[in-house]
């Protein structure tokens, strides 16, 4: 009966492994060829972006079904990720009390545990006993909350008084009360809370969700972990986007125009390429050197390149350790410590090759001429030189960074490379000039 | 009564706060003066490195009560983290059946879905009723099951019929069967399913937990979704450090030795430096042409770092986009052609600037003498073509990598920069040649 390229019977693994290159038409389709059994999960499974996407291309009459089958902060990330009149349209179709819910949650920033919250939590009492809880619990999970691993004891306030996991309700005898069971010592966040701190709590801590409170410690909702695994995999794509030198994209590659990529890549780019010109500018103050041997410029691109690797190792180990909290900025002391020593064996085993090299290539062509010894020395010191100074700046940076309130993830390798690079210049024609005046110079 | 530096009344936060500054002894006092309330919760968001460190300083007969508090897959990325020896110390604390289960999971490698897998999950028979179903996972519950989000239903071989969500447990009427309410359709893993794809099937699908599968489709046990959020980081980590240039830590950066941290990033540094060599052997084929104009040695670190930096840039999209699965390989040629067309913008954006600064330092200066125009021109022909050429390199290399059975990570910024520097002082050189010849040259 369909003369579709995709199959009838088709499968929600065989959709998703085809739903990256497929146009939004054959996406609507493939959706559609879907057992209804499986389209609900498949449907939920989707990014904000691509639910939207789906609902705005459905039939009005369609639509209502899907917008509905999300839970509030789903709702909320979608409508952050579309047009203001296509938001309208989406909100149209929930119940007064859910479009409610979902506008409250639009006023949190998206990065803040407000506005990874879902405001529908399984709550009790702590004077019910656990058979009145279970009940309880099992009419909230009839009507419309989500998430029942936790249960939040709340007292007539809505501030919260403690927490028990599905594990301790089911594992009490039936008539102890809430009270006597619970957690009172609860962790929480505030609806302000930014959420890289959040998920830092969940990976330090392994919980399955967090509750959020108010000012007034009044219960907002729950971030739950599944919803983290998100935060994280996004804060780590910035970051490597960040390392790699560029802005970080927000999207999917192919989800990015093309202007739209170029524009998140040729501002780092210009930044560094006016920033390298500094190394013709710093050259040119040596090219009475260079003139009377041409032999020096020969190692200009292997040296400060050497400064360079080290400095991006340095700065992406700091950056990432900082991401993870495994550092803070007072350690900045101990950091500088053990980067310089690194800095120097690692500058010294890379200076002997190079010195290595220049002394095996003089015996096998005579290259370099009568002094070149001294030239591989000169060589050797200044990668010595310029892999220590390279590994301490590209440490030191995001600390700064950070200090100063800016993202540490900037010190991206290809910023410290040509930080780097300029200073590599003057150390390395330094030491040439001071090494072999009245030799080769 | 206390004259440690630690307050006697310590609060969680505090001791997480402190942590990874202090030392064994202080985190062995710091963890007896928490409140024993909140110990537990402290201990289970500890790392499994710092666990057994932890138990390991303990007196033998504290031992047990922190070694059975963890769930079999906790205690076996304890074992996998310290000596053979501390883990036959620790497996001596449990019970045999729980010894049993952890040295099963230990035959699995840890980067495998068996690996990450707690064997203990709530199980109930399709047949049951759903009252039946609930009072037979509260049983469970009471006994050891740590995870009752889902209930899985198993035939007596054990092998998997269907899932419920609590939610649709406590949603459904006491009366109806577990098989008339389960969905049948259950996305499963293997035992030897890699970690990163698990860990997809998570962010695509949103799941709680996924059950693991052996070849005769009986089911082993779960993976969690909190479990998952510390893969996601771990891989993430990797991946960063890889981009930087260096072998992956595996360990916090503060727990690494010293010269266990030089050699994760001197093999790298070593690589890198033997390939930059090149760049000075291409040079010395130059050489004659850089004795007729010293002014063109100023441009060669400007020149092959802008190949470099938008080489970085174009490696680290790839390079993240196939670690989140947003391109296959065999995207490669929509890839191509779009990379390609980035660098020439870029690369044209960014000559122009060059050719802009030279004629203007020329009218400012006189620095570059007669040629000025015709050497901006070489320099910005040269930028246009190594920020296409490293641009398009830097797309293709994770590619390459990936369709060899090699981590796409190993493209890193440092690498993509070396191998882009030799062919730009090519690109540079022969421009040059062709353009400045009769004048300059």
């Amino acid at each position: 009966m369909m003369d579709s390229p995709l199959s009838a019977s088709l499968s929600m693994e065989e959709l998703h492994e085809a739903w990256p290159v497929l146009s939004i038409d054959e996406r609507l389709e493939g959706f559609r060829l879907l057992p209804s059994a499986v389209a609900d999960d498949f449907f939920l499974g989707l990014s904000a972006r691509e639910q939207a996407e789906l609902i705005l291309h459905l039939p009005t009459s369609e639509r209502r079904t899907w917008v509905r089958l999300l839970p509030p902060d789903d709702l909320a990330d979608l409508v952050q990720a579309v047009e203001p009149e296509a938001a309208d349209a989406i909100l149209a179709q929930l119940d007064d009390a859910s479009r409610r819910e979902v506008n409250v949650l639009l006023a949190y920033a998206e990065d803040d545990a407000g506005g990874l919250m879902n405001p529908r939590f399984a709550r009790v009492r702590p004077d019910m006993t656990i058979d009145e809880a279970i009940g309880y619990l099992r009419k909230q999970a009839r009507e419309k909350v989500e998430t029942v691993y936790y249960a939040y004891a709340l007292d007539t306030e809505q501030r919260l008084q403690g927490v028990l996991s599905l594990r301790q309700l089911f594992q009490a005898a039936s008539d102890k009360k809430v009270a006597d069971v619970m957690h009172h010592d609860v962790i929480t966040v505030s609806e302000n809370t930014d959420q890289e701190v959040v998920s830092q709590l969940f990976t330090e801590h392994g919980f399955m969700a967090l509750p959020v409170l108010d000012e007034q410690n009044r219960m907002k909702g729950i971030v739950t972990v599944d919803d983290i695994v998100d935060v994280v995999q996004e804060e780590a794509t910035e970051d490597i986007q960040k390392v790699g030198g560029m802005e970080a994209l927000e999207a999917p590659y192919f989800d990015v125009g093309f202007f739209g990529m170029l524009k998140k890549r040729i501002g780092w780019l210009l930044v560094l390429f006016l920033g390298q010109m500094l190394t013709a500018t710093a050259m040119s103050s040596f090219e009475g050197a260079i003139q009377r041997a041409v032999v020096l410029s020969l190692f200009v691109p292997l040296i400060i390149s050497s400064g360079g690797n080290s400095g991006s190792q340095a700065s992406t180990l700091i950056i990432r350790a900082l991401a993870l909290g495994e550092m803070r900025l007072k350690d900045w002391w101990r950091v500088a410590r053990r980067e310089v020593l690194s800095g120097l064996v690692l500058g010294f085993v890379l200076g002997a090759v190079g010195l290595g090299r220049i002394v095996v290539w003089q015996e096998v062509s005579g290259a370099y001429g009568e002094h070149a010894f001294l030239l591989g020395c000169a060589v050797a010191l200044s990668v010595l030189g310029v892999v220590t100074f390279g590994t301490l700046a590209g440490s030191m940076l995001p600390l700064v960074l950070r200090r100063f309130g800016f993202d540490p993830a900037s010190a991206s390798a290809p910023f410290v490379a040509t930080l780097v690079d300029v200073s590599g210049v003057v150390i390395y024609f330094t030491v040439a000039s001071l090494l072999l005046r009245g030799t080769l110079l």
